[in-house]
């Protein structure tokens, strides 16, 4: 029976290199192999071994881009090469993230896992704007939603009309592209166009303007 | 004019004193006083400077208690003294974490501050039990939501229509003191009482058990 390897799937955080946890630099130190999203910053590589294998599985348009499919045939791969693994993954693995596909294929081949939760955009984002997601005064509540749902998909499981009534803060996740539909659906179920809203890229630094529903 | 000192709100993570961030672990090493929760894991102090001043503010029912009021007393107190101050807050900061009250205190004060993230008890809890917060099979949105506003608050702004209705994952920090409320408003607001759920302490952990509403 061929050894096994095994997997961190470990946040890397939103951007500053050291916004990672210590378990999750400590696992970069020790990797044989680091397989990296385009959104985890590659100075975290400093700290990897100098023979440690470094994959990067850029998901974006374009040539050298990588589909999901890809990423796990890859990942699968290097498990079953014996390898200690880290898949070092933009913010929170599991946020957004795939985390369950990879998951459930490391677990369907007997591959053991372990998950490092990271500082997930929102929350990055919105402290280093002065932003309080959460605050007693004005919201009891949060909620993290795909923007990319809002992509023309017909069996959207997004409820414009709970989201536009939703009495806290709503953050859309990769929402850039979709910002016109996302402003009109809230606005046109009822969200006050008074409401306040930020647009971040970057959200570990203070890059950021304010928007206008 | 007297020294200011300057304020770092760190957020201490769910609970595994390895699940801070390097930033949170470097900022614990150089300050001259760490101010700390009940709900940070006093293991991380073992990396303070040995004449480092640590005040211990736990909030909690009965002798011994602060309240928000005296813990900004005692921050604002340290900060005025010239000092390096770490609030070492449980989880992140600003989820549920009455940053906005202790950034304000110490903005008027013309004290600065930096806040930096933390892992949030939701993510870790779902982490390392095994539930993904998001699927995109299943949940393209998660909300948080403070389970103290259930309390008999009358001007509550939670909408137990919306949260019913919410297509996504739920979850409600603090809320196990009033469990049998919150499950009661959202069955008598029409979510499926088979709907999956747990109920987690110390998220850092595997000790969970799951619940039935």
């Amino acid at each position: 029976m061929p050894k096994r390897g095994f997997v961190y799937l470990v946040g890397a955080g939103p951007g500053r290199p050291d916004l990672i946890t210590l378990r999750g630099a400590e696992l970069i130190k020790i990797a044989d192999c680091i397989i990296c999203d385009k959104l985890a910053n590659p100075a975290l590589l400093a700290g990897a071994r100098p023979d440690a294998e470094i994959v990067n599985v850029p998901k974006r348009i374009g040539p050298g881009s990588f589909t999901q499919d890809q990423v796990n045939q890859v990942l699968l791969a290097k498990a079953l090469e014996g390898k200690t693994v880290v898949r070092l993954k933009g913010g929170d693995p599991c946020i957004f993230g795939r985390c369950t596909e990879e998951a459930v294929l490391l677990n369907e081949a007997g591959v053991g896992f372990e998950i490092v939760p990271g500082i997930t955009a929102a929350i990055a984002g919105a402290e280093y704007s002065g932003i309080m997601l959460t605050d007693r005064r004005y919201s009891s509540q949060v909620a993290f939603i795909t923007g990319r749902e809002a992509e023309g998909k017909q069996d959207t499981n997004i409820d414009w009309d709970v989201l536009a009534r939703f009495p806290g803060t709503l953050v859309f996740y990769m929402g850039i592209g979709r910002l016109p539909v996302i402003a009109e659906q809230l606005l046109a179920n009822g969200r006050d166009a008074a409401t306040p809203d930020l647009i971040s890229a970057h959200p570990h630094i203070t890059s950021y303007a304010p928007a206008v529903l």
